[in-house]
């Protein structure tokens, strides 16, 4: 038996096609070098030249199309290029719908579009639609030519759906019956499948008008008699879910109830498709690194490898919002330099004040966006967790408040200067336990995700709240 | 047929509980108030709480044990306590398999030595293994003793395995056939089952030393002949793991080849267990989750309606870092008092420089730390990465920088000053691409999570040397 340890034969992978690829970057320079009349010593090297591709191009058609993908996402452009040309249009294909959305773009159009339409044609109805938003809508209705009229028209329905809503998850193949079989009869029908679609852990069971009115598990059809009707071997308690129903919410019932696969029916409960384990995986993976970087302020996903006027552009959008409340915070120091001027020690101690709110409000930040995405957070507890948060920074605020105005009162030798420090800590805590909350849940209430600029929005008020406060105060009892 | 809609499920099941539990209250307090003697309207009281709460168990019964865990997640700490003291000792098992880390300390704590012992002897080795953590080890110890013996065997190897391996994920309960059996003797062996374990798609084909020959699926034996040898049907190529192999590689594995099951084999390629998709799931969902919080500097998971004391805590690690680098940055502003007394406007200017850098530092950790996460970064593209991380920086440098300048000019009137805030600003971007870089790849190297601490880190060097450089170069050419 041939037992695959994964991540040893993907590196394996890796390693084979970077050699190839380094091979043919050095033929060609050898080549450019002799630009003299055509020898045999020339003859030769074109030679190795065209075996060297043979090789990566037999390397390549190898590949399962997700390590395929890998590769692509791991090279620099130019080995890319070069890789993706000696892709075949099956592979193209298959690639297509397994790279981020960075790299997709990049690669649509790397291909002319006789090679785009190629390489989509050898896509069924489920992938093409989930490719929809990456290609030309008339490179999409050309590719869509080598559908059957109702793969087509199951194309026209899934695109039509949200981006966000469980339409846009769900594939059309699904193992329906009739529950007025027996389970030979059921076999019989299997039989004329070469093979069941993936991910069938069970048959839907539907009536004559294809309303949903169960499932069988597989498993139960292989340990039941030939004569058992189907209808007694009915689980009926099941999660299912219509196409317009919330792609997150379906998510988590995956995970919640460990299902591989869940019926989708319309409002009059007639089965229309299913939703597999796999597609939400690649869902959920998909929607936490759109957090991790919306967070850190990046406009969209980033291919790492991507050309720098592209990838420097992806940061301008956060970028620019803080250089605007950037100069606010520093308009606010503005209004105090008179104070400054009369007692320099400030100037080097306000950064400690926002600096502190801005970590412990990043901390709540953090905590109020992941309640929020396991939905843990209610209307009938979200008064306890705001109590919860208010309480926690006051007892840090008093805590460390009160030990950074030790170091105040050490260097500066100031007693009046030390006290202020710490009320400005404790306050801005309490002022960073608040938005770390109310932020989240504010950009939640208008729509918006909530992790989404939530640092930088957060990072706003600790800067300019905290240095008002602290400078505030210092005009107010230091001077 | 009954189609459940999940969310609105588990929504009304969390009104039904806390309606229950809020009356559960009211009545309570009517009896407190009323401390004369017992008279009739005190029995009817009783009685009405006693049925509250009898209504209160039933439901709580019928809860699926994740709906369960979702309710007790929600509630406040007094809400959990009483709903938890109504959870069956079967429904107490499965709940701490299900609730987080966080919740799970708590709710151990609430339970005796027995009623916790109680709990455990309703799981099977592989949830007890799972717990074993969790739970001191001579309660784990006389829980065991409902297992039989080879569970048992089998619970001392699992927990033995390393917490981030594939020995940790795995389950004993796989399926496995010999491989000189025909497709109805394995129907026959398949009958002995009450039922198959959850997440069986495939049947594992063992020789006569147990040895993994390849797998069989479901389907392929719905649809074979019975006198079919399963030799005939056997799939080979498979992704396989050891119980060593890194449990964060197997996860993409399944990711990237959409697996349900996976077999565990030892190093002679006997069958040991199988690793199925809902457990990688809720690994994946850990780990993204732990580092989201890691990133945020908090200690570890936190329960967000844990007791105050812990959840302040929690925060200390990453706050106590945060100062000392917070004061090294103010001791570096102390540095050039002198400079800030003469012209004031430094002090305003000085926290952009900081901030900006800080900002885009971050961005390029966000996507370096994806980068790691997705295997991306490799030894051969690390230098690709650096020089573009570093070109973005001075692009974004000079354009940012030379716009901070002009706010600066036209504010203070000085072009001397412009000049020093653009240069400050394109070199601390510099210093934050590199910072970003290095600082999750240096992490990485010394064994370290690459998220934990590092904007801490960061924020360090962009805050200290922005100071430095844009005071350093102000005092050098404004004074």
């Amino acid at each position: 038996m041939d037992i695959q340890r994964p991540e040893v034969r993907l590196q394996d992978t890796l390693a084979d096609v970077t050699r190839l690829l380094r091979r043919h970057q050095v033929l060609q320079e050898l080549a450019l070098r002799q630009q003299g009349p055509e020898d045999r010593r020339d003859l030769v090297e074109q030679l190795q030249q065209r075996q060297n591709l043979a090789e990566l191009d037999k390397r390549l058609r190898t590949l399962h199309p997700a390590d395929l993908a890998y590769v692509l996402e791991v090279l620099p452009p130019e080995d890319r290029q070069l890789v993706w040309q000696h892709v075949t249009p099956e592979g193209r294909g298959a690639v297509l719908v397994e790279v981020s959305d960075a790299l997709r773009e990049s690669l649509v159009e790397w291909l002319d579009r006789d090679a785009l339409v190629a390489a989509l044609r050898t896509l069924d109805a489920d992938d093409l639609g989930y490719l929809a938003d990456a290609v030309p809508a008339d490179v999409l209705v050309e590719a869509s030519h080598a559908l059957d009229a109702g793969e087509r028209t199951w194309l026209h329905t899934s695109i039509s759906y949200d981006e966000d809503s469980v339409g846009h998850l769900m594939s059309p193949e699904v193992v329906s019956i009739r529950d007025t079989h027996t389970v030979d009869m059921a076999l019989v029908e299997l039989r004329t499948f070469d093979e069941l679609p993936p991910h069938t852990d069970r048959l839907y069971i539907v009536d004559a008008r294809n309303v949903l009115r169960g499932a069988v598990p597989l498993h139960a059809l292989l340990v039941s008699e030939a004569r058992t009707p189907i209808s007694s071997l009915l689980e009926t308690d099941l999660v299912a879910f219509t196409p317009h129903d919330d792609a997150d919410d379906a998510a988590k019932a995956f995970e919640r109830y460990d299902l591989i696969s869940a019926p989708v029916v319309d409002e009059r409960g007639k089965l229309l498709g299913r939703v597999t384990v796999d597609v939400v995986m690649d869902f959920i993976r998909d929607e936490v690194e759109q957090q991790a970087l919306g967070q850190a302020g990046l406009a969209g996903e980033e291919d790492l490898f991507a050309p720098v006027w592209d990838s420097a552009r992806n940061r301008w959008p956060w970028l620019m919002v803080n250089i605007v409340t950037a100069l606010t915070a520093s308009r606010v120091i503005g209004v105090f330099e008179g104070t400054i001027e009369g007692l320099v020690a400030l100037a080097a101690l306000m950064p400690i004040v926002a600096s502190i709110a801005g970590n412990t409000g990043n901390q709540t930040i953090a905590l109020v966006i992941r309640g929020l995405a396991l939905d843990q957070i209610q209307p009938g507890n979200r008064r306890y967790l705001f109590r919860k948060e208010v309480t926690v920074s006051l007892l840090n605020g008093v805590l460390w408040g009160g030990l950074m105005g030790l170091p105040a009162i050490a260097i500066y030798r100031s007693l009046p200067l030390g006290l202020v420090m710490m009320a400005a800590v404790a306050l801005n805590l309490i002022i960073a336990a608040l938005a770390g909350v109310f932020i989240p849940l504010g950009l939640r209430q208008i729509g918006r995700d909530p992790a989404q600029g939530a640092s930088v929005l957060l990072t706003f008020l600790t800067d300019s709240l905290g240095f008002l406060l602290f400078l505030g105060m210092a005009t107010l009892f230091l001077t």
